[in-house]
């Protein structure tokens, strides 16, 4: 398009790592009317997304609410809130979001250690012990759902591995919040944050974020003011609290959308979103596994939302997933990071976590295999993939 | 509303300090089917963007783009790219965003002086010119339009003195741009920032930046991180460059809604629109001061997007703005900082600057101020209205 073309983006199936598929009344929601970031109506958007996002992140945590900015910046909330200059931070980096979480922390001046495993893997609570007992960290940064590699990190037994050295757990949820389990409040988790772009299928640009009464009680005792002035939850809290004090202008349309966004997770029931991820990840996988497709991460620490496979070889990359969007108009990523020409990042996300889609991607896949000389059985993917959803409807 | 409730904003006409009036087409954007953010389509419409915003920033400078946040955002992203530890830098305060700007400066580790002068006062250049000979800042920050007091800075002489004395200058341009010129290539500015919500009148949830050559070079020589890895232009460059390398998912929707906005700039003609600004804030001007009311800026240093009046004795503020709302759907704003309860801040920016809406407010005050008792002749702020758009078409 000319740059005075009509805005006429083109109709594409969301299936990379973010954003996903946009609900059409999350659209709809977004185009609605502008009222003023102090209008009595958008306060009450306000108290609604924050009703929802508690129930979303399982939480009763008071300091629930949208940060103006997306998931990126709720991971730079989270930190530069919870860590003054000098304070110990231990991060453990098994992915891109874990390494970006050692380059927010250091900007904000903690002394960062950081415990590794490969791209891929997930983190031993013996291993997180053994480096909480070695660094001595005020505060410790997981990520609960790698979306770099998409392997799942259990938390809760390294939440009281944390809690027991007397040091608080930030916890990234920006790909599994709304399609995995969250237990904010049952694991103990002292500052989450989110994106509104995964699972909860609103377009990108808040972040969603709550802090726990230990994460508040540090927030309290601060003896210097956040770095951000724009992250900064003391001030941040007063405009989502009683107060309604101006602090920054809420993105007023984005609000709108993630509180239909919250409200077609109500309808829907957060479970039954859970369970769905997982239907429609098992079929995905049935098909992608009977194409030859072999998953980057073990079995048992796989995302539901996000299917990264290698890519086989002599397969090439780029024209593979410019084939899946030129002639199918099916968005899915390239690998991030080490992994960048390695795997394909496939997303399930929200609304885009569907037998629809799946199927869809699976007679497309066979197309751009068969383009590619690799040797399979086409029709198979389809084929893997509906016997699993007639497994699971015969449970 | 319940929690439950369908999503149904009420219509406002938005003359307050911001959000403007949003126009039908970028509503209409905003809820386009969202696509990815390295979608070639969205990579257009970022250089559609760039392009456009260049145009409004008047500058061929390459960094310019879009910061994913508020206004607010896009100051913190000027300074703390500007800024290292320890650097001297020098704040013109008259008003709550000058205030805003010394303490994100000091956050980043910037050594801080200020200048002030009465909240609707203005900076002679010659008191610039002795403070930046005797605190030697390397960075300078002066606001443009003072959202909080209406008063109206200019920006051209003190941007010879600040190079002068070999120092960049940092412009907040939030209020002014899209209706007053900026000039950041004729004025010498070193780094500008904005906001969509003012006379773009695109909702509020970005921040469009520009850096000219000297920050690029102030940048590229930095010997430490930038303290936000969020709005790290080293970084952010790279996305809304040739490369476009990930960094974070941009706001999707809030990007479309932007270029719409842009594009409504470019076909009006950015002088014609600065015009329209000046010709509906006289009209205005003309039936506040035939209704006994004052302006809190002296003329002559007003701007034409807000207008702050000074509240009669014996007038109810909150009640008056209550029933602009709540009779009428006419927010206005109160005052902020030390001018709370004593103004009401008066916006006619972007989409909301048109004799419809300064004919309606008249007429809804007229209402306003008799049930609080104010003497003057009813209809007469309307009549010196109309008196004033005639004078204009006479001309």
């Amino acid at each position: 398009m000319s740059s005075s073309a009509a805005l006429n983006p083109p109709r594409r199936i969301l299936m990379g790592p973010g954003p996903s598929d946009t609900h059409p009344r999350v659209l709809a929601a977004l185009g609605a009317p502008t009222v003023g970031h102090l209008d009595p109506y958008f306060l009450q958007v306000m108290n609604d997304t924050q009703q929802m996002l508690r129930q979303v992140f399982r939480t009763k945590n008071e300091l629930t609410l949208a940060v103006s900015g997306t998931g990126s910046a709720g991971m730079e909330a989270a930190v530069v809130n919870l860590v003054e200059p000098g304070d110990p931070m231990l991060v453990c980096v098994n992915g891109v979001f874990g390494g970006r979480m050692v380059d927010v922390a250091t900007r904000a001046g903690a002394q960062v250690s950081k415990i590794e495993v490969p791209f891929g893997e997930t983190f031993d609570p013996a291993q997180v012990a053994e480096a909480v007992a070695k660094h001595q960290p005020k505060l410790v940064g997981i990520v609960h759902a790698e979306t770099s590699t998409g392997a799942r990190q259990p938390l809760e037994e390294i939440s009281k591995i944390v809690h027991n050295a007397g040091a608080l757990l930030v916890a990234d949820t920006v790909t599994s919040l709304g399609g995995l389990p969250v237990e904010t409040d049952g694991w103990e988790l002292d500052a989450v944050y989110s994106g509104t772009q995964k699972c909860l299928s609103c377009p990108p640009g808040l972040a969603p974020v709550t802090f726990g009464p230990r994460a508040l009680a540090k927030i309290d005792a601060r003896k210097t003011k956040v770095a951000s002035w724009y992250l900064d939850m003391t001030m941040v809290r007063n405009y989502w609290g009683q107060d309604r004090a101006y602090h920054h202008t809420a993105p007023i349309n984005m609000n709108y959308a993630l509180r239909e966004a919250l409200q077609l997770v109500m309808e829907e029931g957060l479970e039954n979103r859970w369970a769905r991820h997982l239907r429609n990840h098992l079929a995905l996988k049935a098909g992608l596994q009977a194409l030859g497709l072999k998953y980057a991460v073990a079995e048992g620490k796989q995302l539901p939302m996000l299917n990264a496979v290698l890519i086989p070889a002599g397969v090439d990359d780029l024209k593979v997933r410019s084939q899946l969007l030129n002639e199918f108009g099916i968005e899915i990523g390239g690998g991030l990071g080490p992994m960048k020409g390695k795997t394909w990042r496939i997303g399930l996300m929200g609304e885009t976590s569907s037998p629809r889609n799946v199927l869809t991607l699976l007679a497309a896949l066979d197309r751009c295999l068969a383009d590619q000389g690799v040797k399979f059985s086409p029709g198979s993917g389809v084929v893997a993939a509906n016997a699993e959803y007639a497994r699971q409807a015969a449970q």
